[in-house]
C-alpha cells in the first residue's frame, strides 16, 4: 500500500446515519518527524457514542468535525519510530481514527501486551467497552449477591461483559436483546440467567417473569421503551446506570419517558456516566478483566467487518442493533 | 367538646382528589388504657405524600385503608396520661391523623420544647419538611459555594427552607413557584437570587434567564414540565434529588418526560428519596434547622386552615398549589 484511506465526515446525519454522510479519500501516508511514530492500524473500533459526535449539538462526546477523519479508537503496529519509547514491530493502542495509518508523537499511545490475548481485544472487553461494563456495574450500581441485574444491548460489546461480571459477583443477569439468536448466545454461551427479546412483542410480560424479585440494578444502553419497561419492574433502592440511550441517538423526536414517578416511588438512584469520566479506575478494571478472560470466566465475540471502506456500513449496522459483540473493522 | 371528630378515607380519588373522598364522623374519646396517654391535637399536617397514600398501588408511603381515619402527623397537649413517661400539660408531636383527639402508648410520640418557637413550628421547618429539604440537598446534591441550587414549588414548606440553606451554602438559590406573589414572597422575604413563575409561560426562556451559568442542583418537587425544563439547563456532574412529583399525582396519565437523554449528557446523578428511609439523618438536621431558626437564618410561613371539618378542602389547596409555605391545620 503507498497510500493512506481515510473516512472523512461529509456532512451531519438527521435522525438516521446513511453511508452518504461519509467520504473516503486516499491520502499520502505521512512521514513521522522528530519524536513521532507511524502507526499501520489493524483493527478500528465502532462504537455508539460515534453518534453524539456527528452531531452539531452539546454531548458527551467533543463534536466530530466536518471534513474531518473521523475519531476512533485504533491497535496497529508500530513500522516507523523517531522515538525512542518506540521500536518498530510495538503493538500499540491507539485512536488514531478512521484511516489505515496513524502518526503522532505517541503521547496518547500506549504498548500492549499480545502473548495470550489478540491485540483486538484490547479494543473490546480489555478495552474501553470492558471497563465501561465494570465502572457501571461495580461502581454505580454495587450489586449484592442475589440481586438481580439487567442490561440491555445484553449481546453487544458492554453489555455481554455487564451480564457475565454481575454472575461472577453472584446475581441473577438478565439481559435484553433484539432477536432470538442474540439471546440464545447470552444465555448459552455467556451463561446469563435469562434473555429477552425485545422485538418479541412481549416486553413487559417477558420481563416479569424473568425477573420474579423484580430488579434491583438496570444498566442501560438503549433507553426508550425499554427502559419504561424496566422502570415498572423496580425494586426500592435499586440502582440505575445510564451507559447508552442507543434507541434514541438518531431518532429525530425524542421518545416520551412515561415511568419515570417510579423513581420517587422506589428512591431509586440512577446517574449517567462515561467512562472517559473516571480515568482513576481504569487501573482496577483493567486488572479484573484481563484476569477474568485469561481464567476463561469472561467471554467474549467480536463482529469484524473487512475493509475500512465497509466502516460505514458497519456503524449503521451497530445502530440497527446487527453486531455481535464488539464491532471492530479489520484495516489490513 | 365530648366528641372526637375524624375524617375517614371514604373511597379512593380517581384523578383528583375531592371533597367526596372523604366522611366526617364523631366518635367518643377514647379512655387511656394502662400505659396509655390522651392527647389533644393541636395542629394537623397535610402535605402532599398523602395522595400516594390515597391509591390503590404501590408507592413510597404505605397505603391509606378505607373507612380509617387518615394518617398525618400532629402536635398537641397530653390531657390524661396513665404513661410515667409523659405528664398532663406535656406538648408533644406524634400521628394522630386527622381526628382532634389521639390515644396511644406515646411510643410513637415524642415531648417537644415550646419555649421559643411555637409547637407548629415541629410540624414544618423543625420537622419532617425541614429535615427532607437538609437531606437532599445537603445530603444528595451536596452543593458546592457557588453553585446554582433550582427549586421546584420554591414557596412550599420543604422549597422554601431549600433555597435558604442554599444560600448559606454559599450558592445561588432560584426558584420556581406558581404565581408572581409566591415570586415575590421567594426573592424579597426569603432571599432567593430569583423566583421564576411558571404560570407566566415562559419557563424555559424564564429559567434560562435566572440560570446564566447554568444548573449544579436541582431539589425536585413537582416533575412533568417543570423538571423537563430543569433538565434543559443542567450543567455536567449535576445532581438531582427527587423529592416528590406532585405535578403527576392526581393525573390520570403520566407526564412524558422528553429531555430524559441529558441524564447522559451531562452524566447527572438522579435520585429519588424520603425523609423516612434516613432516619441517621434526622438528629444532625434538627440541630441545624433548629439552630438557624433560632438565629433568625432560616425563615417560615403557614398557611392554616380553622377547624377539622376544613382538612379535605386545605389538602385539595395544597395540590392546587394554594399554600403559601407549610399548610396546617389548627383543630382547636
Amino acid at each position: 500500500m503507498t497510500t493512506n484511506m481515510q473516512v472523512l465526515l461529509a456532512s451531519r446525519p438527521v435522525g438516521w446515519v446513511t453511508e452518504a454522510n461519509f467520504k473516503i479519500i486516499n491520502t499520502a501516508i505521512a512521514k513521522p518527524g522528530a519524536g513521532q511514530i507511524l502507526v499501520r492500524n489493524h483493527y478500528l473500533s465502532l462504537d455508539p457514542y460515534m453518534r453524539g459526535r456527528m452531531d452539531d449539538v452539546k454531548s458527551y462526546a467533543a463534536k466530530q468535525e466536518l471534513d474531518q477523519v473521523m475519531g476512533g479508537r485504533t491497535v496497529g503496529e508500530v513500522i516507523e519510530s523517531n522515538n525512542p519509547k518506540f521500536k518498530v514491530g510495538d503493538i500499540v493502542a491507539g485512536a488514531y481514527g478512521w484511516q489505515q495509518y496513524g502518526c503522532s508523537d505517541g503521547a496518547e499511545v500506549r504498548k500492549i501486551d499480545v502473548s495470550s490475548v489478540p491485540m483486538s481485544a484490547y479494543l473490546g472487553v480489555i478495552g474501553m467497552p470492558g471497563v465501561t461494563a465494570w465502572i457501571g456495574l461495580l461502581d454505580i450500581c454495587q450489586p449484592q449477591p442475589g440481586e438481580t441485574v439487567v442490561v440491555s444491548a445484553a449481546a453487544g460489546a458492554v453489555g455481554s461483559a455487564v451480564g457475565q461480571i454481575a454472575k461472577l459477583k453472584g446475581c441473577r443477569a438478565v439481559g435484553i436483546a433484539g432477536g432470538r439468536q442474540k439471546c440464545d448466545y447470552v444465555v448459552q454461551e455467556l451463561g446469563f440467567d435469562a434473555c429477552i427479546d425485545y422485538k418479541a412483542g412481549r416486553l413487559n410480560e417477558d420481563l416479569k417473569a424473568a425477573t420474579p424479585k423484580g430488579i434491583d440494578c438496570n444498566f442501560e444502553n438503549v433507553g426508550g421503551e425499554i427502559l419504561d419497561a424496566v422502570l415498572r419492574r423496580t425494586n426500592p433502592f435499586s440502582r440505575i446506570a445510564v451507559c447508552g440511550l442507543i434507541s434514541q441517538y438518531n431518532a429525530t423526536e425524542p421518545y416520551a419517558m412515561k415511568n419515570f414517578r417510579m423513581v420517587l416511588t422506589n428512591r431509586i438512584k440512577l446517574q449517567g456516566f462515561i467512562v472517559g469520566d473516571r480515568m482513576n479506575l481504569w487501573s482496577p478494571a483493567l486488572k479484573d478483566l484481563g484476569d477474568w478472560v485469561a481464567s476463561g470466566k469472561l467471554k467474549y465475540r467480536e463482529t469484524v467487518a473487512q475493509g475500512l471502506e465497509n466502516a460505514p456500513k458497519a456503524l449503521i449496522g451497530v445502530f440497527k442493533g446487527e453486531n455481535f459483540g464488539k464491532q471492530l473493522v479489520k484495516l489490513i
